[in-house]
């Protein structure tokens, strides 16, 4: 059998039907990556290829399987699965590679540092790929794939690619909280969230234009102990807010000190 | 004497020389309102108008005063300034109007809901203004001065001001703080900061469009506790970061329930 050497004669199958596996398969049609199948275990919103709900129906001839499940579901579809000749790889930030290694011979990590909702498109060209492979091989199909994707991957270890996805939960999950917890306390007096639009577009200038640490403003980088006070005072009646104010007011006051 | 009664008829002084008096002054210039001196303890780094500083050189004349330093300054201000006939007004988000009492006839304030850094011009233009005055005559003249500069105002007490500023600490300083801890995780394994571009940019977007609350995603939310186990052991060596992950993520999953 003839070798299949670029990414566009090989055939890839995707699991799963939520943001990230939606967002895969329109783009993988879009640059002309042959997708086969997509399985899971609920119909997908918009069938654009053939879709199976039982994994027994998986095609067991494709060149790559993409397991695009959350997390800890990585687990059981990887039991699930029938034995596969193809390179399974899966798109997590947090787990590691060894969840494949007693099941198959071809294996890798394919994880794109974004967040992935439904109904909104992301431009997966502008995302950057973490690679990894149990062997050359696997490495070699993974970085064509995002060559042809992107043109924007790194091959981490487990432990930088962990770290770089608890860096991603500081900088987009835990900065978004912190907006939640502004608009609920906007609520409270009926103020609308959109007053703070130009404070955030600056916010976000400066982050990406500064480095956060030499653009850190604000009370507690200043240590207006008044301001403190005042601000931890109306938080009285939500103690878990509270707690995070003087958390990270000191957390800020200790970090940018040194 | 004649009533002035036109913003443009009126002379305004600035009290400062940070960032917010910088561009107050520069903008207050363009748009055709005349500032006939600014004061601050150490000399601004671009000098437009008469700069004194000495505080007893102040011209007692001028229709507004504007105290444009950090909040924590501004009681000493009210202290050394003179008597004045004039509306004295400070910027601050979380400082009361009482704070002029006993001292001025006509006071009031004019907090801009935006975040100022030296070296950064802020398009007034597109920032909120939030007002309070002692009187209705006070009021007007800083409507009339909101309107001429933005059009963007609010007449607010203090207790929604300080609730305001309060919900700007969440949103501007904590999640440019949150970066912060994500730059420094990456720093950790060398990777560049910009690896988080696209990720940022999305969760900016979803922000502004979506609500905080409803963009919520990530490890807390799903309550993944494999992963969240994980980067809490990444943590160990640095106490306050991990008493923030754990904190946080608590939040979100208890935040996120509702």
């Amino acid at each position: 059998m003839e070798e299949k050497n670029t990414i566009e004669d090989k055939s890839v199958i995707v699991i799963g039907t939520g943001a990230v596996a939606t967002n895969f398969i329109k783009h993988f049609l879009s640059i002309g990556i042959t997708v086969i199948q997509q399985y899971g275990r609920t119909i997908p919103l918009e069938i654009t290829i053939p879709f199976i709900s039982d994994i027994n129906n998986i095609n067991t001839d494709a060149d790559l399987y993409i397991i695009a499940v959350s997390d800890d579901a990585i687990a059981e579809v990887v039991e699930q699965l029938p034995s596969l000749n193809g390179l399974v790889v899966h798109t997590a930030g947090s787990v590691s590679l060894d969840i494949f290694a007693s099941k198959f011979s071809k294996f890798g990590v394919f994880y794109p540092v974004q967040s992935f909702s439904n109904n909104r498109n992301i431009d997966l060209q502008l995302v950057p790929f973490i690679i990894e492979g149990n062997s050359m091989e696997s490495v070699a199909i993974l970085k064509a794939l995002a060559v042809k994707i992107s043109n924007n991957y790194f091959v981490f270890t487990y432990e930088k690619r962990l770290q770089l996805h608890l860096a991603a939960v500081f900088a987009s999950n835990f900065s978004n909280h912190m907006n939640s917890i502004a608009q609920e306390l906007l609520l409270n007096e009926n103020i609308d969230f959109t007053i703070l639009r130009p404070l955030l577009q600056e916010t976000f200038n400066k982050i990406l234009t500064i480095n956060p640490l030499d653009a850190q403003t604000g009370p507690a980088k200043r240590n207006d102990i008044n301001v403190l006070e005042k601000h931890s005072e109306i938080l009285t009646n939500n103690p878990i807010f509270q707690e995070i104010y003087t958390l990270i007011s000191k957390s800020i006051s200790t970090f940018n000190k040194k």
